[in-house]
């Protein structure tokens, strides 16, 4: 590949990263992280050094003539000492305060939030990007780096399954940023042919407000296309929501799931949409949107003639990584669509976007389910233990095309540095109903002259650009590359799920523990658990007592570098979930009147994300060894409850 | 200073830096940088490495009994050679591109954007940080690095000169968005009223909607706590713009000089307020807002009843670095208050913010003029160009803590790597009108439980943060320490500006060339300037001959690596800028006809951000060699011109 290359528009995906070679060897997923005894230490200090020297050289030679500005006397000065001298200072105290209380993602025994230790290819490169400190808010700023940011918005149009000549993205700072930017491309899009009835009425002659409301988005990018052959483009803009405001409700309803990510509500608040038009619609026991739930929602706004501005499906969610049904959403869509409802469709697949990458074969096919889990199965399944997808998740993976945006965060399941998040939009059209530049800019290439004209953000990190993009050029994003990280990721949360089963009950300090995983499928690679005194029924106590193993296992039980297993909790209440905690707590013997009265469980939660037990000699056992240090915590717990009964009896 | 020590509030300005030691030598300058020849190189290469080492350590050494997962024959495999050769491929390929087309900010040759070199110690500290990839979004996945990213809140809070006890403030992704979320804290402010004549009439008995959306801010922070006590809080949240949507112009105007930045016109378009909304002040011929047209804009929206969201000041503006006259933009408010007209007041000094850095004593006090420029010439004014900032100037930094809030950039003039932005808050109690989580966490020090639940973004690099802070930690933020580059930066531009005068005319190519900068005394380091052919007095010919300059000083002008100046440049057009720049053409002996006819003058821009002309031995003579740069320049221009003309004839 040429330095001076330009993004290659038309690469297929999972191609082009073989540098020529034929038949590369495949990747091992022992070689791309630092790793959870920094095994690989001599590879990346060395790799390191090679570019700080890189650098370093470059700005020596940059005009070799020129005479350097800091002499050898000036060096021996009081002060010069004095502050290489208080520079190191501060320099241990940023590492000894990371020492003393960060998370160790990189260890097997950090099982809490959606953290791992991260790629190799991507931290070097983002480093070695910092040393230059390009800002890809405009090409100017960022010739080197910008390109690498419109490279990945097409690896990620490849690999969610868009067509490559009409999608776009980039990288957002944050999945949550993602989810506004999503919202007002449709805030925008869907108020635009109000503006065209006000700037250009025969374009939409015979259209009332409702059927204004509800043309589908490929027809509102045609009536874009339009207002901008006939010169009326510019006032039709000025005349949607961009010039005259949100509206306050007139847009209609933004349809979300409960287990939605709480950026969606402060999406509806920031982009003056309001808190009034979020309608939260239940999920099912799986913690997926309920689809007659959802189906009755989209009858009510038909009956009472309320639009609906768009509607999100999560790929993923923060709390159970469950996935939606995206295949049945995505023909309720065409089925509403047919009787008038029509809405832009999001999927927030901030998480669970990477996951995509296990379906797609070397080509960048869609791989159909029977040849996917042969492929699985080739993935040396008792190491790497890995986990059969569903059908159901199978086919939303399939489906996520048909939406009109994604947001997908490398550094999530990309195993990026923060802060990489990213959006992905399938016709690039939209773009024009938010641009900030002359028209030219979103017409084709040019769009790269002013990234920050075209997106929410202004100025931003070349160097995360680069790190994502090192990482997608090492790392395929198919089932020969991400797709096995991934499988062993999904796989460890299997194995984790099942250990949980088969442990089920266990005597700690003369009681009976009772242990139960929320999900005995999860979709993704979230395990959420929670125990209980057997035979107890009293759900205030049961949560007492998960509080308390979430507290001994996690920073709140003092210094992080001392604990032996590290998880995160959540608390599923009835304002977010309704009563699908309801079947979970029944399991642990507990009436459902308990439900009613408390409201909530207490849950830990476990994101598996590291791909290190496959690594392990005695895999799967080696999940047992977490159990143990659970019963040894929760032993302690029982005994001070114990004691702590004994002395207030 | 402990490890485990948690933000101190109350520490003053400037001081807490020095680690216990009595009066330490003052921080040099040339010891902050790695230098435009990587003159401290051995330093930042040695602390690298030690810092990595602790890294690695630090792994190996969590739970030390845990075997490696990576075994010396795994490391002998051929997939696994392959991968790590494949590894070293990217990052040289990342490598060999950004030396072939990065900006070279850290020399002294560039003289473009708002780019430098920037501290060695926020860019190893970042890095440092990047390995153990803390995310700010939440305390428990950054015990380390979220308190760091509120005591940067504090220091922003102290150098702008709000009361310690009141003031908020974190580190954003950019400006951009840092100006998002002041408009998204002006909005549901402003709103605020409407929402408790909704819950709770009584407390607002007898003030109608026009007295509504006039209430001061404080008041309307009262009417808050009051509301929080009778328990009508949340109802009155809900029915404010926060549940029923911005309201379409409802809240009045967004005043904002012609100067903003074009983040504003997007703030209004995502907010939902709409550009219908945003009442554009034109500039006077220093590029500050013109105060009497300010008036006139305010007694229309008295006379019409038309109320004021928000007035934007520019403190740096982004083609200038115009500092609007803030000072009696604070009494102009008050006067209107007065009126029954009152409004938010948001500083957008996202480029100037730390210039405030040159006007405070080591004690943290705004010093009077005369003791400024006495201090000033204190630091060595012959070597290091000190510019005396205007009185105006002076006033304007000093009233600065009247504002409701301000937009503050690290990433810019607090030279650290992107991207770094910034807000801080006056009034923290405005929390309450954004947040989203229960609401003990906005009381006190919870709130840093969980940052993304009051603030725009969610997931957010720690490592950006450890950066900042790291810089914070060893560059006082007041003239012995920031304030010396300030000094540095200012003075450059003043003798850049006085180099061009000086040189004024100059003979080519056997004609004769004008060269003037934009203005004589810029406010802040920005020195915008153009060339002309003398006696020309067609303005189309005179842009065209600018915008050959700069892509002959660009990276438009070929491989950057090869450039001997590099600049900017910038457009001022009638649209964004009225008739500011109508003078400066007239100098060139343009008639007025030609400004009617055109609209638009071409100019290149040079900020003047870096610290090394003060380090060079014959400043500030060394000016004189860029200009002799732009001479060769523009004799080839002028040959190729002719030559182009010759063939043409």
């Amino acid at each position: 590949m040429s330095v001076t290359s330009r993004p290659d528009h038309e690469k297929t995906a999972g191609s082009g990263k073989s540098n020529g070679h034929a038949a590369p060897p495949a990747l091992t997923v022992e070689a791309l992280f630092l790793g959870p005894k920094s095994e690989n230490k001599a590879f990346f200090r060395e790799r390191l050094l090679a570019i700080i020297e890189d650098h370093i050289h470059w700005r020596a030679d940059f005009n070799p003539a020129d005479a350097a500005l800091v002499s050898a006397e000036d060096m021996r000065a009081k002060a010069f000492v004095h502050t290489l001298d208080r520079t190191t200072e501060v320099l241990e105290e940023v590492s000894s305060r990371l020492r003393q209380s960060a998370d160790p993602w990189f260890s097997t025994r950090y099982l809490g939030h959606m953290c791992s230790d991260i790629l190799m290819v991507a931290n070097i490169a983002k480093m070695s990007t910092m040393l230059f400190n390009p800002n890809n808010c405009a090409y100017e700023a960022s010739v080197a780096t910008e390109p690498m940011e419109l490279e990945v918005g097409k690896d990620f149009g490849r690999l969610l399954g868009y067509d490559a000549d009409t999608n776009w993205g980039h990288i957002t700072t944050d999945g949550t940023v993602a989810n506004y930017e999503s919202l007002w491309l449709a805030r925008n899009l869907k108020s635009f042919p109000l503006g065209v009835k006000s700037a250009c009425p025969d374009l939409v002659e015979g259209l009332d407000e409702w059927q204004l409301l509800n043309l589908p988005v490929a027809k509102i990018l045609d009536l874009l296309d339009e207002t901008k052959k006939n010169g009326t483009f510019a006032k039709a803009l000025a005349a949607s929501a961009r010039g005259r405001g949100a509206g306050g409700g007139k847009l209609g309803k933004m349809i979300v799931p409960q287990t939605r990510h709480y950026s969606w509500e402060k999406a509806a608040d920031i982009l003056g949409i309001g808190l009034d038009s979020l309608e939260n619609i239940p999920v099912d026991s799986l913690y997926r949107i309920d689809l007659e739930a959802l189906r009755a929602a989209l009858d009510d706004c038909l009956a009472k003639k309320i639009p609906v501005l768009s509607l999100i499906s999560v790929v993923g969610t923060t709390e159970e990584g469950a996935i939606d049904d995206v295949a049945a959403i995505v023909k309720i869509r065409e089925e509403y669509e047919k009787k008038g409802l029509s809405f832009y469709h999001h999927i927030d697949a901030a998480y669970g976007g990477y996951g995509r990458t296990m379906f797609l074969d070397e080509e960048g096919n869609f791989m159909p389910y029977p040849e996917l889990l042969s492929r699985l199965c080739e993935l040396d399944v008792e190491k790497s233990g890995v986990a059969f997808p569903s059908e159901t998740v199978w086919s939303a993976f399939r489906a996520i095309p048909s939406a009109d945006s994604v947001t997908i965060d490398p550094h999530k399941m990309g195993y990026v540095p923060y802060a990489a998040g990213g959006i992905s939009v399938r016709d690039k059209r939209i773009l024009g109903l938010v641009s900030y530049s002359a028209a030219y800019v979103f017409d084709g290439k040019d769009i790269e002259l002013n990234l920050a004209s075209v997106i929410l953000e202004g100025s931003k990190s070349g160097a995360s650009a680069a790190g994502v993009w090192a990482a997608h050029q090492l790392v395929p994003q198919n089932i020969s590359g991400y797709g096995q990280i991934m499988a062993r990721s999904l796989g460890g949360a299997r194995h984790f799920v099942k250990t949980l089963e088969t442990v089920r009950e266990f005597d700690v300090a003369g009681k009976t523990i009772v242990c139960l995983p929320l999900l005995s499928e999860p979709d993704f690679n979230i395990v959420c658990m929670a125990f209980n005194y057997k035979g107890n029924t009293s759900l205030a106590k049961m949560n007492d007592f998960n509080t308390k193993i979430y507290a001994a296992s996690s920073y709140s039980g003092g210094r992080m570098y001392t604990e032996d297993w590290i998880t995160s909790h959540t608390v599923l209440e009835t304002a977010s979930y309704g009563n699908a905690p309801l079947d979970f707590i029944k399991k642990f013997g507990l009436p459902e009147s308990e439900w009613t009265a408390v409201g909530q469980v207490v849950v830990l939660r476990s994101c598996v994300l590291h791909p290190w037990m496959a690594s392990t000699p005695n895999y799967p056992q080696a999940w047992q060894t977490y159990v143990e240090i659970m019963k040894d915590k929760i032993e302690r717990i029982v005994a001070d409850e114990d004691l702590h009964n004994a002395t207030t009896a």
